[in-house]
């Protein structure tokens, strides 16, 4: 398995999962403040990043939830913000331009800020009321599992929560497990498929957001791959009409609520192109994890097998995923 | 001008705006019961078209909205809805399957449903407490602009709506000049990109649902073009890197309150290809229509130019924009 190093992985989880006192003791203060609404707004993956956060809430509670990308809410605001509002950012390093605007545009509106940032001190750290930093920390998501699941266990909408959460901490080590058992596909998938043309990239839900971040953030940024990604219906609404025997569809299937759509998705695919492949969260092992929690966990999963298509395809290609060509080297 | 009917195009905005008064008539309605929540759900370019008003809404008021495709909200619900909900949905044949799906779960919740359907009697307008069917009548955001318009004006949050609907009358003929001034700039972009193997389309705020309906609905399913479609503040976290002297770009402008998003991509494109396209809303006039209103009005603008570039693409391709192989001939 090229490029890939257990022992960190398992590190990398702990960076994390000792942080989950003070995680939660946030979660504790915001639910005893009280506030109107739970704004999630960051930029490109890390916006991508949080979204499924924000269905889960929609689906155990009433807590109302709004999400803008950083520079459109910037440009247009939201009529639903107020002092009694509490915003969800996220940015790896601290200092994407677009999310600090956007944390200063909700600051001088009164409204609490928690940032989860993978550098420290950074320009996003500084404006927030709560910061959670996770430098080398791994999976960014377990932030947000701790965070959002005690949310929710405080407003009486997630009582198994002290259970998930003892249980993640085997996250990272089961997260290993699944790369391990991807790898095999993924190696293939890459060999087959790291020259193609054009990549369709389609999921639902929970795995809409990873689909349309992986294919652009990965796949365009890092490899300049071409692509398009959309969400399982909408495919139904266009996209379809592309579909011949030699055009690459990838489609993310995930255990959340909308697994039905993309099950219509794959039994149409499969029968009009030759070069179809799923990656279905729920073929994946979760050692130490309940079954009743695998629904709320694609996102990590299948975090962690694309991670095994990305090292592939790097290795495959020779193509760095450092390189690039424009992106933070200015003129823009 | 090929494929040019302007009587029938003047004929067919008058079709919409004989209805002002029962369009009207439904606004106040709903101002009269009141509601705590109005709602947009619908598919593919439906759901695109009627994004905008959202939009526009969030920017004149403090009313509260949201929106879902309509199969993301059969499956997963929205934690906002109440039986003192107002719903939008709209289908040109009143019987896209998710759409009528998403009828049908909102009417058991007691969602008040306003629809507005091309084609009478259809599944969704029999649903519906409110339809206006719009037959032949174009642009159908004619009925949204009077609906969402008077709507705002009854709450005080649009006190030139009198005016606005006034100078609507002038909207069918207006958008005949903007399509005869659109015409040869879109029959040179059809000619130079009608064989292109990847369109990267771009556009902000109210309008980047047009960049991804169109990219999808027009050019994909209608001409089986390859496409991306990503808004313009997200351009440029990913879908930058591939950039290159011959990757064919289209950027469209708004006049709204996101164009400098837009002219930061522009800046941008045009110094790493030689084939970027902008179509610029505001390059056209509008006869008939106050200056103020303009930055209202950039989707039917932009809507008018586009369907320059799909006749002409059209003629040019001798591709039929009517010839689908898969949607709507079952199998899925």
């Amino acid at each position: 398995m090229i490029n890939f190093n257990e022992e960190q992985m398992i590190k990398n989880g702990e960076i994390i999962y000792r942080q989950r006192e003070s995680i939660e003791k946030i979660s504790d203060t915001l639910a005893k403040e009280g506030f109107d609404l739970l704004f999630f707004t960051s930029s490109g993956g890390s916006m991508a990043m949080m979204q499924p956060f924000e269905m889960w809430i929609n689906q155990k509670s009433a807590i109302p939830t709004g999400s803008m990308i950083s520079a459109d809410f910037t440009a247009m605001g939201c009529n639903r913000i107020t002092d009694k509002t509490v915003a969800f950012l996220t940015s790896k390093s601290g200092d994407t331009p677009d999310t600090v605007e956007a944390a200063r545009f909700l600051k001088q509106r009164g409204v609490r800020l928690v940032s989860v940032t993978g550098v420290p001190d950074s320009p996003l750290e500084k404006l927030s009321d709560f910061n959670i930093t996770y430098g080398e920390g791994r999976p960014q998501e377990l932030v947000f599992y701790l965070l959002i699941g005690r949310l929710l266990w405080n407003q009486g909408a997630f009582p198994d929560y002290p259970r998930f959460a003892e249980e993640l901490k085997h996250l990272a080590a089961a997260l290993v497990e699944v790369r391990k058992q991807a790898d095999p596909f993924c190696l293939e998938y890459a060999k087959k498929y790291c020259r193609e043309p054009y990549h369709i990239w389609i999921g639902s839900g929970d795995l809409w957001p990873m689909a349309y971040s992986y294919s652009m953030c990965t796949l365009e940024e890092s490899l300049w791959l071409k692509t398009k990604s959309v969400s399982s219906p909408e495919f139904f609404h266009g996209t379809l009409e592309l579909l011949e025997d030699d055009v690459c569809v990838t489609l993310l299937v995930t255990e959340g609520p909308t697994r039905f759509l993309d099950e219509k998705v794959k039994a149409f695919a499969r029968q009009h192109t030759h070069k179809l492949t799923c990656f279905d969260a729920g073929d994946y092992a979760l050692p130490g994890i309940s079954a009743s929690f695998r629904s709320l966990l694609s996102p990590v999963i299948m975090a962690a097998v694309l991670q095994r298509v990305s090292k592939n395809m790097e290795a495959v290609t020779g193509h760095s995923l450092d390189i690039r060509r424009y992106y933070r080297k200015g003129g823009y």
